[in-house]
């Protein structure tokens, strides 16, 4: 679905197909452009963290990539379930917009809150 | 826990926490050395897919990496479950050995079936 190249593991290593209809790789996840809910971008997904015991996703990670690509980033959390992929736009759509992560993202990953929106 | 370098996402971003007691960013995992029952390196973390629905790990691809980097890498499938983290190697053990990989893996990491051993 995702239109953007895969690494290639090594010399002659095989494209891998990345996703199926129920599952999604995590390389592909990370780095895809997140839009808010008016369908203007927001930024992309810098990582998502997993429980160590379990393997469920706890939370996304979204960056705004900072001001132009220069500046520090701003981060906000979002549910798994709360970004939903969007073919036509090659990316995430959360309920979310890049004047709210402005004004309520954190300056660190860590300190990103959850946010309920 | 791991040793390796955490990538700054841009320039004066802060640097990341990557996990806590109960979790663990998803590029922290990819790459990561994967060491077997012997202790001996296997090969390392390619990517691990996810439910897109519901956020649960199915599975964790890992490669050797091809003979000595060179060639066609292999890949086995692992349940999250089956690698357990060592601080003592730096990296996960499971119950795999290199010569299983060699022996076992599939050339992609589509056709690479779960592993139980």
């Amino acid at each position: 679905m995702l239109e953007r190249e895969i690494d290639m593991s090594g010399p002659g290593a095989p494209i891998e197909t990345v996703e199926d209809e129920d599952l999604i790789a995590s390389d592909k996840v990370e780095g895809t452009s997140v839009y808010g809910s008016d369908h203007r971008k927001v930024g992309h997904v810098h990582n998502f963290m997993v429980n160590k015991r379990t393997g469920q996703v706890a939370h996304v990670v979204v960056s705004d990539g900072g001001l132009f690509g220069l500046g520090a980033s701003r981060y906000v959390r979002l549910a798994w379930q709360d970004l939903a992929y969007a073919p036509e736009l090659g990316g995430y759509v959360a309920q979310i917009t890049k004047a709210m992560v402005e004004e309520r993202g954190r300056e660190s990953a860590d300190d990103a809150e959850m946010q309920i929106w």
